[in-house]
């Protein structure tokens, strides 16, 4: 932790920023330039971090060192972590594909969507039973039924099944049902949601937020690693800035970051990231070229009936278009450390 | 809603859109241009918002005419709505100020905070028992214990309290306790959440979401109205942008556009929006200038002992600064319209 | 400035690092913790901040301690800078308001704004004689003609009159004619502009960039002072963001940021920042109550025939009313620091 | 253009407006619907585009049917420019890469990074003699002198070299000694400079600006365009969001749109998009996995000693990595349309 302090700080206000520091067990090392005088706090930054440093009178700027993270960091653990889903494996040498519709459609249809998959050559299935709509107004998803539905769909095609839970008290049902727990881009905050998914011994798919920084989204990682539960997917799905012919911008940017500061593997939504059909497939090399682990893709055989988020669904043909051109893409670069 | 068809559409492909849009029961107006052929569909915009036109062939763009949300609206409500919490009247001609600090931090702590805030002359205490904290490694609250602070600070002072609620199964006790239910910025799109608290009969303070549009501010409201809960204040508090030399970015341009499109009241939150104290007074200004209600700030008799947030939380006596200074404010800007 | 190490840094690689700094006559302060090395340097930070840290092995992060501007700043220059132009004083106790079109409409047309800017009560004329326009297809203005009719306009109202410059070419003639040249959005970056206008003797308006930080606004005024013209004017001018439902998203969280860190004058455009002409006024409030010294607004007799921004114009009932309501403003918030 | 009027309009507001349209030889077409009357404007969106129609009484809003751009449309020229390079295509089947130090660093200098490039196998030289730098103090570039020593550099290798220009009164000079003028991103919407880069018969590069849409992008190359130059190159470079992870946001997904709207060719810059030369590659990566018809890194033998930009320039031996990694990547991605 570094201290800044402001140009016309006086001795008693350093004394007493020099004495507060001390009182948590650190040590401070004063150093006093010509237009500043800074103070240097080597040790457990974790516990200088609570502490309100530019609330005292005399501190301009205070700036850490250390990440905040721990656990999902690769400093204390540099081997990868590969999620195994029912011997599907996220985060080893393959470019793994998920794929399904928005939404649970009814049981005759989940079958039929995870059976297109399935033919497509994905190695997972995907869609939502619980919807968090922009209204209130909107399709909200069949709920615990269509997860009776998402079973019937792995039964039909031996494909591992995500998908997304959104309230704390449905976690367990969920668990029940599915392989992987999908938590949405608007609940990545949601901690109390994030301690329920870190307790049970399920892989977690983790959408990165709207607009959540690099360190907020790995932090939230952190709560699901800290309650026990080590399996978990770092989907990265677009973000919000002020370009808006794309329904967000294409964080593909963010990937090699992830790969560098965290060992969690790296599935990411292309669909989501800009929102429009046309778009995912470029979107999705883009993705793995900057080192993405998997791609996970809204499908459907009609995107023009789905249920919801048709505009960017894509349909059998794009699907099987992209599962290849993603396997001669993974060859190119070289998954191999 | 207005669809834009490709520069190249076929014949065939509008048959196909029209006919889509017929079967919903709706009259869709074909106009054909040199450059552009448009199709204008009047009628209930909620049918055709739910179909995925984009996803048609030969659809360019689908622009929408009408807004998304009606309970909230002026439009369909033209009288302002107050929300009269135990006397203390939000959204009428005085401007009403919400303090005290972070979060809860014991019971005497938080009597002697309330008798603060009262001295300051504010109008309603606030201090958080269940804390939302970016790392699971901080103080993460008192959670139910400090309801029953807060509960003896109300008798202590005979100020109405407010205090966030962060999960759906807290909803009911959290109610028992508190005079208002704060729904966090990082639950704004927390839908489960948002339907049990809008089950209940106690006021809502809503905060902005970190990255949300106005409209998905106001869809978030409709939410809690569209369960009964009539009783919404809606709370800006900065939005987050490429600035990083603030905390946040002051939303104060928000809070005419939200009176305009809405009768809900606005209360605003500078101490998130700055995220330094020093500036937590003009940018408390620059929202009531605006036209915002009320406002809402950190407070603690010495910040640098805050259990959170010390670095942007105002003492005593700038409390007091600002309650008078928002007085005079108030009487320039004829609260009368 | 602090350079932070990476966990694994070897000591060759500290060895480097630190014979580097010395080699810039810079004194280095290796400082060894648990988790990291970092390494501190006092003096003149402006010597370093040139060498590429980062590119040197061993290097994780540099965090600069000084803000990079001198000759803006208030810590070099604690009094206020008072502009003065023609007798009205920017950045005194008086609120200042600039008003007039978006454009130079035609000799008799300039006059009659001027003498309606003049009647509500503003204190300078604005309009513009070359314009910068997204499309090169819109009217670009009357050029050096215009310049004329701006003259014009000032003998019949004795009102200053400030107008954009865009090429480096036109500054010497531009410079003969008005009394404030300003530096446009677009061209806040463009430094060769800024160095011709850091040449003469007349006020400069500059406004901040759509996406410009505080520090790189202040750098760019640093540009104009560093050529001898110390009289400049900070335009804040909404800032662009992931909100469209305005033009742009409103700074007035920037204004006492800007004038905490210098002892420039700042007059904000309320017109730009919001785009509707229905929110400038609340606007104006808020940049003011935020501490402005002053508002530039665009004000036409018929905005609707305006031949730019239209949109976002006021006509002069709403120019007489946000004199008048800016007034009683200043009362409120004792502009006396 | 789509009018949307206010739920509160009246008929002589319609009739008004409808007259207002009509004066500029257009044909409105009003529907009335429940919630809303809309009036659709079929023909010249330009004409209609410069009256201000939100300033006219009853309106709501105002939506576009039509794109502003014309000469840079694939619509009007459905043809994909190859931009000819003396013999280097850019736009064509292979991928090319530009590299080069940020700064000419003296001539005997030049000379060898331009080897160093040469034997890595890219296709073209760049590096600034003019350099835009936030700080005044810092280094400005070698200016006309500069220009030489770039010529020696061509002679010597026989690539053809990029720089930037950055005043219209050096586009001329610039112009008698490189091969591609290159406008920065701060300059993107500097129209006098693009006017004057328009009247010359050497390509251009242009940068998009930091927080330019895709929109204005396209509207500042046809700003070129509509002067007569026909050779223009867009670059995307990154953009400014909220993330500060990297010194820009890569905008890999910008590249399928500028591919679909327009026929130019784009070359993307993935060293300032990141800022750090260990994400260069992965960048540059995605950029092509995305649609990019090129690369424009900066390299430099010693990135440590280069005068600017040393942290997000990359090595000999780097270069010579992401040449072959992106000829490789240029097989899987079938560059044939």
């Amino acid at each position: 932790m570094l201290i800044v302090l402001k140009h016309d700080v006086t001795k008693d206000e350093i004394d007493h920023i020099v004495e507060k520091i001390k009182s948590l067990k650190l040590e401070p090392h004063v150093s006093t330039g010509i237009q500043r005088t800074i103070i240097t706090v080597m040790g457990d930054e974790d516990v200088i971090r609570e502490l309100p440093l530019t609330a005292i009178a005399g501190v301009e700027s205070v700036k850490p060192i250390l990440k905040p993270f721990k656990l999902v960091s690769r400093e204390t653990h540099p081997d990868r972590t590969v999620v195994d889903v029912g011997g599907v494996k996220i985060g080893g040498s393959k470019i793994i594909v998920i794929a399904g519709p928005c939404a649970v459609e009814g049981e005759k249809e989940v079958v039929e969507h995870a059976i297109m998959v399935k033919k497509a050559g994905a190695d997972m299935f995907r869609a939502g039973s619980y919807k968090p709509r922009t209204s209130p107004y909107s399709f909200q998803g069949f709920g615990p039924e269509g997860l009776k539905y998402l079973a019937a769909a792995r039964e039909a095609t031996g494909m591992p099944v995500v998908t997304e839970v959104m309230d704390p008290r449905d976690v367990e049902l969920v668990a029940s049902y599915v392989d992987v727990l999908q938590i949405g881009t608007r609940n990545m905050q949601n901690y109390n949601l994030l301690k329920e998914v870190g307790k049970i011994d399920k892989p977690v798919l983790l959408k990165r937020g709207m607009s959540s920084t690099v360190n907020e989204f790995l932090m939230s990682a952190e709560y699901i690693l800290s309650q026990g539960n080590k399996q978990v997917i770092l989907c990265p799905r677009g973000i919000r800035t002020f370009e808006d012919v794309t329904r967000n911008t294409l964080d593909a940017g963010v990937v090699p970051i992830i790969k560098q500061w965290s060992h969690l593997p790296v599935v990411a939504d292309p669909s989501h990231a800009m929102g429009i059909k046309d778009f995912v497939l470029p979107a999705a090399m883009a993705y793995v070229a900057a080192g993405a682990d998997g791609i996970m893709v809204e499908a459907h055989p009609n995107p023009e009936d789905a249920f919801s988020d048709g505009q960017q669904t894509i349909d059998s043909a794009q699907l099987i278009a992209l599962v290849q051109k993603l396997g001669k893409l993974a060859q190119v670069i070289e998954r191999v450390e």
